[in-house]
């Protein structure tokens, strides 16, 4: 049975393809260490900087990218031994775990290199604090993301819709997941998940869980052919991934609908450009063609809402909206500038779930396909 | 085809039949308060006490319980008017969401009911806080749950196993769910998901996600046969009652991994005996059965595990602890005083994921079923 078979070896070809050349990688940084001190030269590894300084903006692509900037890090320096002795030690937890076919967590990764060092009572990692930096100097020096370094993080967020995907082996039918969804992995790399049929003509991001279940319940995603995902708020590297992939592979349009408020915006921006920690990621996870069809700040006025809509922002929400208007992004966008503008002058923000007050699939039935056919949106 | 069949009317006859009970109810609420006025007496509600005084521990039952205590909500009493209409208001939007076929959130009712009474400058509702308690209020005098009022919480927690489910007529197998999962909807009512199919001996459920994806890569459901849960930490209401299901249908030992600290603890206190904050609904959520494999505190010296896995009990930590160990059913309980007492005198925690220390899966292909084998948890 072909079930059987594929439980005995879960890891495709794919995998195994894309293992051997991040491999090929850790091993070539340890050859490096290794050459140097043998031919008595300073054991050195270059590590490019993930500073705000070294964030660029590029306006073409529309992501935020890593510049070229980089720091030595040093064994024969007191300040930078320890740090270059954990880079060394992630390196080999992470070879580790290709070699055992085998993923973890940014914490799994920790505890894996916890140790006090032998004959000393020094310890090689006291908190996870330490040690996620070190992961990420990996990365950006390997040029390797989390995933092919066989770490995972939080699972968050799910999703139905028009689409037949195959996990692992597996097929889901994204049409027949009934009110709770398939659960959206934290790799969703395409050695592990494939598109195998899609009708959706569009995908609608929402927020939250709530507002989904909303959707779902009302089958939104089969009365307008698309496919329905949310991310628990901010969503996590899975989500953001999936989404880019359904953008790429699919060339789905990718449709947010996210609050009226400076955490909604934030969202958004860190969907479409990146986030300046994750910058060097950008090319993976953003995706410049993203949409934002609302909560807009017109709404208030232009759906006929109650008062009932309005929270007062607060001081934090004003500072917060100013700085994201300051983004470059935002800096150059008319219709940013005016749609912060105008919330900050509303004096108010909003949020998905009060399209209630009207009626309870007011967001549904009218409110979502309204504004995508008028394509009304800000990008 | 029988998928667009259902996909007209996907509200069961069984949820039409439970629904036409809590209308009942709802209805008797509305008409008692009106005969009192017809007839010129003053309308009260009467509303069971959530506190913590009419909170009973059922030893027999081995679970928590609300009193007989109640409180009177009177119309004419000023302190108490604004309640008594906002108890109302918040029956007649369930009333609406019941007729109407559909479900929403916590802030969903919030919104709906909130608005500026006409002609006055007073709101019914100015913040959430105000408007949870009323519904709870509601679920107790009516002695409905929050679900059967049409009511969901936020969704997380996945499920991956030998089980075939059927969620809204959408047959899932569990089997057959790649590394995502399905994700646990917030509503599990019998008229929403039926259990189809199941060849699984127990269910695991474990803390967090990182921690199910171990299991989940492994493939331990399979080698195992059972059931694999999280609740994304402090499981929420539809993985307990979820959980519960399966321990009452399917008659399946729930044995639950979690970190060796007092949250740890405390999220298996709530899994088996409920919260005192959702006492009224122990009988639908709490599990007695359920079982608590570990992290023990002898597994440090036990499992020969080396001192990265310690995390020093923090004060708060030991506070929490012993306020633990003082639960009417801890207390009584020789193995988890014990437990506890040795995790106090250890004076460190430890989390599932330390266990990576021995082996990435040390948790999966060792300690687990030895655990299980031995029958070694606390119960």
């Amino acid at each position: 049975m072909a079930k059987a078979a594929a439980s005995t070896s879960r890891v495709s070809k794919r995998t195994k393809e894309r293992d051997a050349v991040t491999l090929k990688k850790l091993v070539g940084l340890a050859d490096d260490v290794a050459k140097k001190a043998l031919s008595k030269k300073e054991p050195v590894i270059d590590i490019p900087m993930r500073s705000r300084s070294n964030t660029i903006w590029d306006k073409k692509k529309g992501i935020l990218e890593m510049g070229d900037a980089s720091a030595a890090r040093e064994l024969f320096n007191l300040n930078q031994a320890k740090q270059f002795m954990q880079t060394l030690l992630h390196a080999s937890t992470i070879k580790s775990f290709i070699e055992a076919e085998k993923t973890s967590s940014l914490r799994g990764v920790f505890y894996k290199a916890k140790h006090t060092v032998a004959g000393t009572k020094e310890n090689t990692f006291d908190t996870q604090d330490e040690s996620d930096p070190i992961l990420e100097d990996l990365e950006v020096s390997l040029g390797a993301l989390r995933e092919e370094l066989h770490i995972f993080a939080e699972n968050r967020g799910t999703v139905v819709g028009n689409l037949t995907l195959v996990d692992k082996g597996d097929e889901i039918d994204c049409r027949r997941m009934g009110s709770g969804g398939y659960g959206i992995p934290s790799i969703v790399e395409p050695d592990v998940i494939q598109f195998k049929k899609c009708e959706a003509k569009f995908v609608l991001h929402v927020e939250k869980g709530t507002v989904w279940n909303r959707f779902n319940e009302d089958r939104f995603w089969e009365k307008n052919n698309c496919i329905l995902t949310h991310g628990g708020g901010q969503p996590p590297r899975g989500v953001r991934r999936l989404l880019q992939r359904f953008s790429q592979e699919l060339k789905l349009p990718i449709i947010c609908l996210l609050d009226c408020d400076p955490w909604g915006h934030y969202i958004y921006s860190v969907i479409k450009q990146g986030s300046i920690s994750l910058a060097f990621e950008s090319s993976r996870l953003a995706i410049p063609q993203a949409k934002f069809l609302g909560i807009r700040a017109k709404d208030q006025e232009e759906c006929d809402l109650s008062d009932a809509v309005k929270i007062d922002l607060s001081e934090n929400d004003i500072k917060r909206a100013k700085e994201i208007a300051a983004y470059p992004w935002f800096e150059g966008h008319k219709g940013w500038q005016r749609e912060i503008e105008h919330m900050l002058r509303n004096g108010f923000k909003m949020e998905v779930e009060s399209l209630i007050t009207k009626d309870i699939s007011y967001v549904t039935d009218d409110y979502v396909p309204q504004r995508i056919k008028a394509k009304d949106w800000l990008e």
